[in-house]
């Protein structure tokens, strides 16, 4: 962290800034120019509230240099972190498919996709229980009932399920869940990521639409701070000034997240774009960048789903995807 | 609601879909163009998902006329909703002011700054009890003994205070607050708003981050479909890309939204640009542009404030700014 | 100026950065870390390209502290640059208003609307002839012979003209024009401006829809660095997620731009919301907030107008509206 | 393109709407409801201004149905357009190539790095004269000095040139150049856009930072509205609320504006994230999604590059890059 001093900043108001931050653990260095003073502080800044500091009277501006996540960071753990459930794994070089309709609708309905998505080469089982919704007036989602299909799906196909968790009142539902997902809406929601990290189940933690970099991972951080270190982060479109597509799939996120941390990072293309015919060029984009994994909604029916069907693909059209990121998987991985 | 079907629908899929519309409870009419038809809705399509008429196979697009909210609607309430708590009213023509510390710290702090601000005219006290922090490693908050503090300093000035909750397992402390502040992360998480929405207990619903209008009036629409319809509308700046301010304020909120909904509409300018020195001008724009009120963080020491210093007023800069507000009123409202 | 080095930066490589930063002019202060150096910049950085140094191999990251642009910049100026046109002043505490149709369309339409406008307190005439159009299809202006029709309102109502220039072909006939409008999508045509800037005539210029404050003020040096320094910045709405407006006014580019410069900042409530019905509230925002002035489209018969005619006030609401303005700036002004 | 009246439509009114509208060629067909009537309009509307419509007093929304661009439309010209020159093709499946400086900054510069990209497969060289800096302070470019270097290159390799055109002042320069780039802050530059229409030479088109699919698509109609209808669109990031990268690549855009538009689609990675260790992994992403082709920076020295080194692969890079490209194409498309 550097902080620039104001010009007319005192010999006394200097000393009293500098005990406090050597109070916070940090040892300094300063630069006096001939019109202003430059302080380097040298240690963990983590901890060092960039909003305090910044509010000082004898203070111009103030850099962080180094990042303000400890536990995400890859500088201090470079190797690549591998979600396993029971075998199937998210991280580390192999691709993660996560596949299954928006909504869970029927048991006829989640155990037709669930065989399907398998057959094409899915290694997870999606599907909602719990959905928000924009409106009060939308389908709100299956709740229990709806878990209580999802399993029966999983034990049919020996697919780990994941589905998403909107509060911590549901939480009773979530005891055979493989992989509990926060959404985008829910992503600075930051009592329920506490108590997610003192879980011992992985958590799918995707990116609000209107979040940075940092901020994902200072969520994800929420989670690790807790003693749960299986976050997999999921880019799935954030919000721009563009509306054609429903969001604006940030792809640079797969390498540049890659850097920054260790933890997974995949792309669900559905929700970044939300038409069904874009989905397999995105899908493309998305692997060849370098993804972890993907997620895709699939539905047996999508012109009768109760949510989200203009970007479900068919298990037909899935499956046909699925052969060209295969077969691009090989060339390139 | 106008749907345009696809140039090779047949007549049987038009037949299904006009039924299925019907069953809605909506009555249609058709208009046949050579090469394409289009249907109009007439009725209340506020219970029709957009999304679920746009997957159907013969459908091109559909375009949504009538607004989806129903009971925020100034169309069906052309009146103003005042929000009225114990004789300080929100809403109506007068200009309610909302003004304390980011962060209850201590007794002291609480208490100096009610007293400053009543003395200035402010309406109703401000303080966090809960606070969301993007870090992990910031401070949270002085939770239950915040609130506590608070109760002491509504006792001591007679002001009616706002907070923030954030999880509903926080409700029990709520009991004595009079207004309950949902901050602009949770705009969306709807199963806090649908429990707030069985309260009697007033809600100041803040704008998200990346929230359209309409999602906004959404969200009211949450709290009010379970039957509390006293919610006042807060924005607070929107995220875009101009980074020099800490958000941009979106002044044009104000008059927009009271079209559209006769829920009254606050300003909050302390977090809508993050920095003293322009939030004077910042109250002034807004109370010209209508606002029914402003929310102003202030603090007696913002050099050694535990959150948000850079962006609190000291209670002499609180006074100035509010006798040029006065002024203001008197001019043209 | 800030420079962190890499961890690894050897000392010949400080040295030959060193010298290389000297022969630029500025004067440096180093600060050896354990793990990082840092280099302070003393003296003039304006010229330095950040860039340029950032690609460094042995450079971490940059952080500019003083602002790139001099000219422009009121810690070097710091009284208020006040632009007067044969007695009409923008800038240096009054309020300037501009006001007129978008396009020209013919005698009648520009004599009645100039007339009007003058008669309710506007102190300049506005009037499209070149007209930039999203489409081709559109029309686009009534070009030189429009130009003449304005000059002939000019010289009937006495009031100073401003009139947009699109491209530098168009120039020779702005000889009797007052002001020179530079639009929104021209403000980074670097060639223009340059041109402009050897012209002694001064030049509203437009913020671009994704330009930040520091590039409309880089745009501002481009045709100051040229010897005019009559630069007028007007605010007429950045572009943003939200869609119910045409653009988002962004009101805190007043005081910030009123900040970091000396010269007038105006306001286009027009262009910004794009509904005539919101002009008002908003015009009355930017009066409180300080504008400098405001630019306002007004139309003797918006319904059929050739162009921007949802955003164009009648006479009549626009002189209802000056009296309100009028009032607040007596209040607090 | 549809039209909702306001409740309150007088017959007579409707009738002079109907009027009007048949005068600009379209035919019309209202659907009465109990309170609003709805017209669909038939036939050819890209010449309709929407804006106009909209401010008529008894008109309360327009929606277009029909796209407004014609000659860039994929509706009326299903085939891929493809820009051959002198057998160099850009669009129809291939993959076009177009690498090289940010600046031209020398003879052995421009050889150096021609000769390079031409052995690693690039099938054209790019290389800036005219630069477009946001600091009037920066290097501007060298100009007419430039592009002769550029030519002699072309000899050299036999590689066609890609080069930028800021204003029509410089077009004397331009009679050898193969194609002309327009950059992001001309795309909406109209007069350049109209004289370029008139040339024989095929135009790059590059998307604004923030400029809509349809707005790129305008622009690419005002360059074919007078002619010329090899028109090359660039993806080159857009503007968001991330700054970690330098701007945000919308990959959306390949396979989106690929339904839209018959036009061949690239991608400039370079600028889109501004930092060279990401490029590759966007490059492979963009053929992925089924670009057309990619635009690419390489300097031979990029510590020394005299603009935008950070983002500029070496050749070695450039290679190691394009042989993975190449598997890629091998394997999916």
């Amino acid at each position: 962290m550097i902080i620039l001093l104001k010009e007319n900043a005192s010999e006394q108001q200097l000393n009293d800034l500098s005990r406090w931050l050597e109070e916070q653990g940090v040892s300094l260095h300063a630069t006096k120019g001939l019109h202003q003073t430059i302080l380097g502080l040298i240690g963990d800044t983590s901890r060092i509230d960039i909003g305090q500091v910044m509010q000082m009277e004898i203070v111009e501006d103030v850099k962080r240099v180094q990042e303000p996540f400890k536990s995400a960071n890859r500088k201090f753990h470079p190797l690549d972190t591998v979600v396993d459930v029971s075998g199937a794994k998210i991280g580390g070089g192999g691709l993660a498919v996560i596949a299954g309709p928006c909504s869970i609708e029927n048991r006829e309905q989640i155990h037709c996709v669930a065989e399907a998505v398998k057959k094409s080469g899915a290694t997870f089982l999606r599907g909602g229980a719990f959905k928000p919704r924009t409106s009060p007036y939308s389908f709100q989602g299956m709740q229990g009932a709806g878990i209580e299909l999802l399993l029966e799906a999983k034990k049919a196909t020996g697919l780990p399920i994941v589905t998403e968790l909107m509060d911590l009142s549901q939480l009773e539902y979530f005891d055979d869940v493989d992989v509990i997902q926060v959404g985008a809406r829910n992503m600075q929601n930051f009592e329920l990521l506490k108590q997610l990290g003192r879980l011992k189940k992985p958590i799918l933690l995707k990116r609000g639409l209107m979040s940075t970099y940092q901020e994902l991972l200072m969520s994800a951080e929420y989670i690790m701070a807790g003693g749960n270190e299986d976050v997999i982060l999921c880019e799935r479109g954030i919000r721009t000034f563009e509306t054609y597509t429903r969001n604006t799939l940030d792809i640079s996120a797969v390498p540049v997240l890659k850097k920054l941390t260790h933890l997974p990072v995949i792309i669900d293309p559905s929700h970044a774009i939300g038409m069904t015919e874009f989905i397999p060029s995105l899908s493309l984009a998305a692997v060849a960048a370098g993804a972890d994994g993907l997620m895709i909604e699939v539905h047996n029916d999508p012109a009768h789903a109760k949510c989200d069907g203009q970007q479900s693909l068919t298990p037909a059209a899935f499956d046909a995807m699925m052969q060209k990121v295969m077969r691009l998987c090989q060339a390139i991985r």
